[in-house]
């Protein structure tokens, strides 16, 4: 956070309708990273240490207010500064003027505050940079300064043309550049952050121009008429500041962003089996040497441990994986916690409520939810084990299911240590299994089993001999056709 | 469709060997796109309206036929045209300018038709292309004219030199281009559209050169001797007559017919979120605010309306899904119809004939082949469906299996509306449960349910005290190594 | 192997840290293509028919010798030539002098063999380039022939000054160019190969320089002095030297792997749909006509015949699938035998000791291990196949469980030729089913069953009418809010 007296506002525009996105959802809620595009300008606003922060919304506005009202634009919950949350709602589209007018009043008095002006549809500007562009804005006592990059072509953007001293002179539209002016490579990013006389200045932008709209970029001269100089904060990486329009340009933030957030994980020394096919959402943390196979998704607030691995094609979301982990391919886990050393898949699913203790195994075609699954539990195969704590050791044999529903109500079930459960068992929930119980395999156990009791809940076995001759022998003719193996055993019976 | 009252008969080049794939394949039979190449030259023809379309075959000649007439080659049912398809077998390959004369003798008399020549290994040609082509050259009333395209750099093709006029003096081999024509960036495509004279010049063609080869190209100064200008129409994108002579070709056809695809789904409002790794079908229609996660693979007639997503990794063939579905990663659907709403996923799997309501849940592990899920119809862990009716709001319990094989037939069975089956249950179709029926978990039923009873088909549960103290006691070396804890619980209770 | 009378000794320098991988694994030790950097080197110098490999080892000595003499490290079986593998430690780290005297030394006499230095991180440098080396170097009779790139900037890069004659003059670090040497494209690998000289010379390198290291490119002044001419040898391929420093750098050399692997399937006919998306290992052997779908894994020794198909994101791993074979999405396989013209999947997991006859059927959520299936043998939906052996033709119902295990054995079954397993039985090891018998659904067969027998172990069946109402009855406020239809069938039937 930026140790300074002065309080810093901050005005997102992000009232545009995004009619290339041909989409029912307003453009700054297209998501980026997981994430709605203006959500992360909020977010930079919340890390910069905001004092105020205000949404100017626009085309579907109500929707863009819930988004960033509701759990995904929530802050988090450890964050150390809660700014406050202002929308306003620029009902007519008259420019970027305007929309910052419309922001700005909604503050109401802010004369002792900084303004930064930021766009609902740039998620790849970082907070690292916004800070640094605070930081040289006060060092120099800056009226207003200029968030500009640099491009080899930046035909079709606005052009920073400086003064002799360096400072900013003017902002100079393609459309009117002068032919020696065309090849000046640095362009408006749109970002300004000023200081607080801007809210006074604003109102005095004008609409006398061709479009007849209210140019934000005019604040240029009415800081210069107030005797100020205009300052440039030249980006280093001029793709922070790219926006979409349309849903290639999404597709190409996407990509930006996951090499971004791919490189830093594997110079942090996590190894990437093929970094252009996996996929890492920015709140995702990785211990050293995690290994993450091709294909591989975290998503949310996961977090992995040293020495995790996770196998191709596998989807994490907001789970917690300790030291040693291994999650086979094609593993889904969603709210999961699994304990150091487990071993998870393939083809396993965790879902929320899945606690899992150290050395647990979970095989394949095995679904967890709301379940405690203490140290060394094994469910290797075909198994649903929903709303039940399970103790130490327990083995749980294929086919087993915890039948928790009744048709309207969940019931838990508790399942001790030591216990073990035959395959394709059914426990109807609610039971409870004392430690070292042993059950049949093919059991429906419909009443508790006490503590080193086995129980048996099926029928008995009869054996009928004969019955496969009658039997195939009524079809005889499909059985020449389709069953030569049976077809051949009938005559040899005969 | 072109509005002429000439008809326009299409010759498909297809005989070659192609013996750089290294395969049991004829050359055009390898798939682009889901589709043997071939089978894109007979479909633009078709697209653009052809009275006759000619394949010219040649190695593998049966099979070549063979694909064009079965299923995959064969023309959407709503096709408002149906050209006759026509092979012509061209035993010996004597060049280009031969296996034209081949096909085009197999049509008998076109003295009315224009005819167009296409190949047989140049899947990404447009009908839209070959639709301007032919409007062009019936605008300029043009004799012939030549497809041709531009690169920066054109070396090994033959490049098109032109006249004064801009028509097409020349075609010149790479070997036989003088110095100044080196830097000629025009290249032909092969492609040419002809009057009704085609035939008869081309019987004109001598194989009068070093290879001994008949050369289509030869046809342009036979024009010419008729007194006749040649024209070019050149291709916007040289990419469109790129073709494949290997697996190596293969795959970059594929990689650009997957990005052309890819983009004209996203300008026209679908998201993908990592469009490199997913990959659609032409014959695919996407809604708006549709959401393809990555590794997407949609095949076949797939529809997906408005708002639908599809999980990572999910593979959907000729399937249809209602507004607002959601595909959960890693499912495999197939001939699936999904009600609005309804949820699949993840690790489902979709067979023909399932067609679901909406609102139907399915979940991990279960598969439907052949059944009708009514609205609401929940089966969310663990089952098999098949050849099934099942009403609205039936809860399906994890485990369930429908038996519907009994060795040689399949047989159907139906659940009524309401219905609750417990978990780990067996219906031994054929069977009838009535509206509102209960089966107990764990039930193996093999006797029809009526409306409104109960279902019960299990052993009662006995509990045998102190069963695993002897079951464990009797093993204790390897308990003591193996199962610490049951160890323990041994002697806690010694 | 190179006819020659001179044995072939090989140095490999592996001591060093690699700090910027941030691992707990020496640097050498991170895996490429699916095997442990340094592993690549000791495997060339093998297939180089060497007589002893030495590796120097240092940071993490313990963990590389044991990596390199555990099975990722051991030789082929079937490998013709197996040279003595020895270890050097090199305890402080002294440059690349010091670390090829401590190898060196190691060997002991060798006063009649060629040397050859390799490096612990360049996994990409083919035994063919090191036979096209010692090819070179024996040729001409050469007593130090020096590994050269050339790349269009060298900068970074020591670089190789040649005389008139194109012998070797100088290398030159990059510090030390002459402004007209700066433009020098060929750049110094580091690869040497010398006669038997090599290891009187080194001991004569000093440490006399501003690092106070001993340099081995000094070895080329000893060598001039001894009045000796050096070669050059020039790769054709500069990326076959090029080393991992960090986890960016094993991306990039696994992303050079891949596509030089695919590049070779692919010319000898097999079909990648999505190259870029596809992972081979190296040891994989693919027959023609095979078609691997987007994002499908092939791992260690899998071998897959003629004309083999493997559906999008499978992982095959030291397999064997026989000519024909199908497998669908989304399957894991591992130490399996697939016999020709056998199905496996989607959503397949075949384990270890899973062998297959042909025309097997192995459908979704189906596990298999240390199982024998005869062919035809159908098992299409969520089984688990353990510890057994299963007959021709024997039909494996939905939901069948072979319970191998007791809590600490697993035991073993047999199941006969063309038994019918109805489903959701469970067989309860260890058993023996006879040929042709027939299990009835919902069976937990506990006792053997008999050639031609039918075996049924379930409760009977139960109606009890009028239930659901009294059971839904009693929940009738949740059924209201929940159950809309339930609630609609109650009020009908009241």
């Amino acid at each position: 956070m930026i140790e300074d007296n002065r309080p810093l506002d901050v005005v997102i525009l992000a009232a545009g309708q995004g009619t290339r996105m041909r989409s029912a959802l307003p453009k700054v809620l297209h998501p980026v990273g997981g994430r709605p595009m203006v959500a992360w300008a909020v977010k930079a606003a919340r890390e910069l240490g905001a004092r105020n922060v205000v949404v100017v919304t626009g085309h579907g506005a109500g929707q863009v207010e819930a988004a960033l009202t509701g759990p995904q634009g929530a802050p988090d919950p450890g964050a150390v500064h809660q700014p406050q949350l202002v929308f306003a709602r620029q009902d007519r589209q008259q420019g970027t003027g305007h929309a910052f007018v419309c922001g700005i009043d909604a503050l109401g008095d802010h004369a002792d505050a900084d303004v930064l002006v930021l766009y609902g549809d740039t998620p790849l500007l970082r907070t690292e940079t916004l800070r640094a562009l605070l930081e040289d804005h006060r060092t120099r006592d800056s009226a207003l300064t200029i968030l500009t990059g640099e491009l080899p072509d930046a035909t079709g953007y606005g052009r920073i043309i400086r003064d002799l001293e360096g400072n900013v002179e003017r902002i100079v539209e393609q459309k009117d550049l002068k032919p020696h002016e065309q090849i000046v490579r640095e362009f408006n990013s749109g970002v300004y952050l000023m200081d607080s006389r801007a809210s006074g200045l604003a109102h005095r932008i004008t609409n006398d121009n061709a479009a007849g709209e209210y140019y934000l970029t005019d604040l240029l001269e009415l800081y210069h008429a107030e005797g100020e100089q205009a300052h440039a904060f030249k980006l280093s990486d001029p793709d922070e500041v790219l926006g979409a329009n349309d849903r290639r340009g999404l597709a190409e933030l996407e990509a930006i962003l996951r090499r971004r957030i791919n490189m830093a994980h594997m110079q942090a020394g996590v190894t990437l089996q093929d970094p252009h096919s996996i996929r890492i959402e920015d709140g995702v943390a990785l211990g050293r040497d995690v290994i993450l196979e091709p294909g591989v998704i975290l998503r949310g607030r996961t977090r992995l441990a040293d020495g995790v691995t996770v196998g191709a094609y596998s989807v994490v979301t907001d789970s917690v994986l300790e030291a040693g982990v291994v999650v086979k391919p094609h593993s889904v886990l969603e709210g999961a916690h699994v304990g150091a050393g487990s071993d998870v898949g393939p083809f396993a699913r965790l879902r929320p409520g899945s606690v899992l203790g150290p050395g647990v195994h979970i095989g394949n075609f095995v679904e967890t939810k709301n379940a405690h699954l203490d140290a060394g539990v094994k469910a290797g195969h075909l198994a649903y084990l929903g709303d039940v704590e399970i103790g130490a050791e327990t083995n749980v044999g294929a086919g087993t299911i915890i039948a928790n529903f009744d048709g309207v109500n969940k019931h838990r079930s508790t399942v001790g240590a030591g216990v073990f459960i035959g395959s394709n068992s059914t426990l109807i929930a609610p039971r409870t299994v004392g430690d070292a119980a042993f059950i049949a395999a093919g059991s429906a156990v419909h009443d508790d089993v006490p503590e080193g009791a086995m129980a048996i809940a099926r029928g008995k076995q009869r054996n009928i001999e004969g019955w496969s001759r009658r039997y195939w022998g009524g079809m005889a003719d499909k059985v020449q056709r389709k069953l030569p193996w049976i077809a051949g055993w009938l005559e040899r019976r005969d």
